[in-house]
């Protein structure tokens, strides 16, 4: 038997590893792209999940506005490759950062989230750098009970902080609902818009997220583009909240099994380094093995993963290859360097994770 | 106030950063070599926890005989420095990892652990690459249900057919006993050298492990040789088991409050991509805050910690620094390209992380 496409990964280039089948990226890009389209949204991928100048490159090929970062450092490194519509959905703070950023504005258009007056206040120094002023989203909470500020008045507040402010710019507002709560949101949006209009302001951007939240792709009034990362790759956390199929996984774990030292288990050299703790939200085991689905992945080392194949009616032998969906592919591309991209059956390269690891 | 050495640390290298204390450090290095030198045992530390040759040679300076690595790729980076004497305990397997191993061989004496034929089977190729034997202990399960063979004649018959193979030399046997199991740990050993007496051969290594285990030092008789990665940092885990206390954790990751966006809660700059998602084996939260020990890291995003602060009598303000240790420092090491390195309430300079994500 010819060896699998996933054995041929190991072999060039060691296991474990991280595989990336090219079509299904092209076909998953696409499918974002045509999504926002149809609700006439504009597009602007969150590239924490691929980290990847060369994907973010095809994603604005496909149609994509610009991208979403989550830190300076890797809206850095896009900025440096090309990327000049650069929204970091995160709160910047401290004279370090504040000086990067103010680099950054010069070589990008590049817009911030805040949810308080102490960010906000470290910002203008920024766009004084740069030269031209800071743009500057409010970031909502809307039931995650994560950033943002909890209420429309805090919200209009923060607005008007903004707008009064030398350096910034209002442009408006970030929001990453609850799939369940889109109504709640809308309402909460729906006070905001009026609370700035009664100021003059006005948003925009309004900027929705999330790749669970493209079942709800259209449904918020007001919103002028979204954010989704996982939906480039999707994962078992997607395929659990059904916003992906096992043939839209685009990224597998190569993995090789090392040991079994038992009859009903068996141990892959892939542990937490590679394929992380993350749970995705209480799914069993740590990924969907291809050509054992019931065998479970059940606990990890760091090198180790701990195989229960109690359930499994075939079980792999020492030496054998294969291939993994994991959990959350996000956290998962953050442990390598590299993705092995491969098509139709066949090894095309390695991708670099450019901005891997990227904290600050 | 002065701002505290977490907070210089964040000004000077960035929010999130590793940090650790030299001075603890080294108390740390001391006690390991003085429990070994204690027990008549050989100090192998395993490199796994710091990956780090500078911390390496600190410990090789206090009296360690060789180290410890988990994968080859982290043998390969530290033969490259000058480390000369390297267990690898872990299952070698392929033909692209045996032809590393055979180069490894070639500039450093190496051991390998195996604990099945199929890999025994595909050692002999590295010891002909570099025209000596390849030392190979045989990996023994003694109720961790990791890797090892299960049984003492399993050991010996594994040991019988690596000494009857050109090109490798059978070295003895590796034990990662439970740390309640020393007993029956203890019969396994006497049952498996027993046995190799009875074919003639004899186990140069008995290699124990484990940093729980320091506790049990010196209690299985005929170990040579004892593997600790964890105590040169220590961390929840290890406070919890009773190995070491707080003043004895010498790594901090170093995090700011960028969110506080409820009165009871709050956001860290530090997510599962900074301190991951290893709950320490089930310890409450996701580390411990120095500053604020009754706040609680409830869950996390990949740069989002939730704080709970609804227990925590102060509470942060918005851009203050604290200093967390983590639940498990080996996974967080590997997140990060470099600690940064304090004395005495001074930062002394960064260490690189020479062999992080080595996951070949």
């Amino acid at each position: 038997m010819a060896p699998s496409l996933a054995a041929r990964v190991a072999r060039e280039y060691g296991s474990p590893a991280v595989m990336i089948d090219l079509d299904v990226v092209a076909r998953n890009i696409r499918r974002l792209q045509d999504a926002c389209d149809d609700a006439g949204l504009a597009n602007r991928p969150h590239i924490k999940t691929h980290k990847s100048t060369h994907l973010a490159t095809m994603q604005r090929a496909a149609g994509a506005s610009g991208i979403t970062c989550q830190k300076l450092g890797e809206a850095e490194v896009f900025a440096k490759a090309g990327f000049d519509d650069i929204l970091i959905s995160y709160n910047i703070l401290g004279p370090d950062k504040i000086g990067r950023l103010g680099r950054l504005l010069e070589t990008a258009a590049v817009v911030v989230a805040a949810d308080n007056p102490t960010v906000v206040a470290g910002l203008p120094e920024a766009g004084a750098i740069a030269g031209r002023p800071l743009g500057v989203v409010v970031e909502c909470d809307t039931g995650r009970a994560r950033a943002g500020v909890e209420t429309p008045q805090e919200a209009v507040a923060l607005a008007r902080d903004i707008a009064s402010r030398e350096g910034l710019r209002f442009d408006g507002l970030l929001l990453y609902a609850p799939e369940d709560r889109i109504a709640e949101t809308q309402a909460f949006l729906d006070t905001v818009l009026e609370g700035l209009a009664a100021h003059g302001l006005s948003a925009r951007i309004v900027s929705t997220g999330g790749t669970p939240n493209l079942k709800n792709i259209g449904r918020i009034r007001g919103a002028t583009e979204h954010r989704s990362g996982t939906s480039i790759f999707n994962d078992r956390m997607m395929m659990a909240c059904g916003v992906a199929s096992l043939e839209d996984c685009a990224l597998h774990v190569v993995a090789t099994v090392v040991s079994r030292a038992g009859p009903e288990r068996g141990i892959l050299d892939s542990g937490s380094k590679t394929l992380t703790s993350d749970t995705g939200g209480g799914l069993d085991g740590f990924g969907l093995i291809r050509e054992y689905p019931q065998a479970r992945i059940a606990k990890f080392a760091e090198e180790h993963g701990f195989l229960d194949l109690s359930r499994s009616p075939e079980k792999p032998a020492v030496g054998e290859v294969v291939s993994i969906v994991p959990n959350h592919v996000c956290v998962v591309v953050n442990m390598h360097d590299r993705l092995v991209a491969v098509r139709a059956d066949q090894i095309v390269g390695e991708i670099p994770v450019a901005a891997r690891g990227k904290i600050t």
